[in-house]
């Protein structure tokens, strides 16, 4: 028998929209709240609960916050009418952007001051796997957070990665994870586009490479993308300045020297610098074309 | 019904000994060729055929050709008492090295003069399949050259790419394959470290990462080495340097900008400026850990 819980979820981003659809087909009670009011509406219009989160605050068994960072994450807590004074005890709040390990052990603490749980919940997998309830959760928090945020988690993810009983952990983890993915997405672009300096399609790139030693999870993700010059947005430019630059925050406090991340880094900067912000991630791959007076499929 | 050929390897390290290994496995007349007596002594021993390249050059089918880089393989093929002058016409030479593409196309044609053909075939997958017969190969050349190369390229190798009809395009892809291979052992390494600085193990590294987004063929292979505090050489630190060296060379001649590459490169040279050059790749990880004071797993 599932036990039906009652769930908002705050912001209804690419992310938020399809882990609150997840939460709905699940059968919980499910609120969706966005700055938006046409996203909100669209959720209420597939079966989503409708009320003021003043009103249901008190309510909820959990509340999930996706939104981009931490300052939006600190807002919806303790901004101007925030939930962590508005929810009951032992409810629990299950954070899913990407912030610093150090943000996250202080919002742990100081809804714990509130009575309330804290669930430091980075997500990845992408707005597809979210739609189908198959995300994995980089997760750290006490086991009553992760017993009371169970079945939001049943909803909403294929792998559940339990990394400790209190807050920071799942930060670190997800910061690691971004490390690297930012890395390969921008290796990959500077491959591709090196290939293509030698005479190797970026077609003939995804056919061989995929299968060789120089793969990774986002060359087979992203270069198709590429190939078919389809830059729309699955995840943008803009989250790489944002979660590279938690990652050399992080590190530059720890004084860890971080050169390739530092290097990707900057590809990024470029990539938005040229307007391609808010295109797929994979656009990277146009700041090394330009350099290089390379035309990429689908370009004039 | 197997056609029995007489194939020689030059070059009887990691890759190449396994190789001739495969060409005796699969029934052909294998001589094997190192500067290192004892190498040629224990391939005789199992099987190699006996007799001085001199004497057996021109009754080759196929002579492999599997040794460091550029300079050693012109060495082989040109210099004095070389391979080219002494094999027979169409018989083929099969190029394993990573070199330029530019320097294939030389060799290409310069075996042409003698009537020999030449296969451009870099190799990928490590001494365990170069023994088992799973090498991947890049491969171009003419499909004359690819059709004398058969039974040598059917006994050592899972996936053969044919990528051309000429030398050059399967040096070309090799050096996009090693661009992200060493970039991703590096980053590999920088995320790994990173991680520790934040609490993340090394094993929880590996368990979660390589079920993330994050994670990259070389990240599989390489991490538990690090893990293990194992870096017995499958594959060398050396080689690195060199590799990148080849794809940052290239990409200088083509006015390329490849800032990730060249990220990873210094770190490469750290390392082997550390003293660890003969030692494992994933020994990278080593730079980062001397540079913010981390110990590794099996360190003091």
């Amino acid at each position: 028998m599932t036990q039906t819980a009652r769930i908002a979820v705050i912001g209804l981003g690419s992310m938020g929209y399809g882990m609150a659809q997840s939460c709905l087909k699940a059968g919980h009670t499910t609120y969706g709240y966005d700055i938006m009011p046409a996203q909100m509406e669209k959720f209420q219009s597939e079966g989503g609960a409708i009320g003021a989160l003043d009103d249901i605050a008190g309510s909820l068994d959990c509340a999930v916050i996706v939104v981009l960072n931490a300052a939006q994450t600190e807002a919806v807590l303790f901004g101007e009418g925030g939930l962590a004074s508005k929810m009951s005890a032992n409810s629990v709040v299950v954070a899913c952007a990407t912030v610093p390990p150090e943000f996250a052990r202080d919002m742990e603490a100081r809804c714990a001051q509130h009575g309330i749980l804290y669930l430091d919940a980075p997500i990845s997998g992408g707005s597809l796997k979210a739609a189908n309830g198959a995300l994995s959760v980089m997760a750290s928090g006490t086991s009553a957070a992760f017993e009371r945020a169970r079945p939001m988690l049943d909803a909403t993810s294929q792998s559940v990665f339990e990394l400790g009983d209190a807050a920071g952990a799942g930060s670190a983890m997800k910061a690691v994870n971004q490390l690297l993915a930012g890395v390969h997405i921008a290796a990959m672009a500077e491959a591709l586009t090196f290939g293509m300096t030698q005479g190797v399609t970026p077609e003939k790139f995804v056919e061989v490479i995929s299968q060789c030693a120089g793969t990774s999870w986002m060359l087979e993700n992203r270069a198709p993308h590429i190939v078919d010059g389809d830059y729309t947005p699955r995840s943008q430019v803009n989250i790489w300045p944002k979660d590279l630059g938690i990652v050399l925050d992080i590190a530059k406090s720890a004084k860890f020297s971080a050169p390739i991340t530092a290097a990707a880094m900057q590809q990024y900067l470029a990539a938005a610098g040229m307007g391609f912000g808010t295109e797929d991630d994979a656009a990277v791959a146009k700041v090394y074309a330009r350099n290089a007076g390379l035309t990429l499929p689908g370009d004039a």
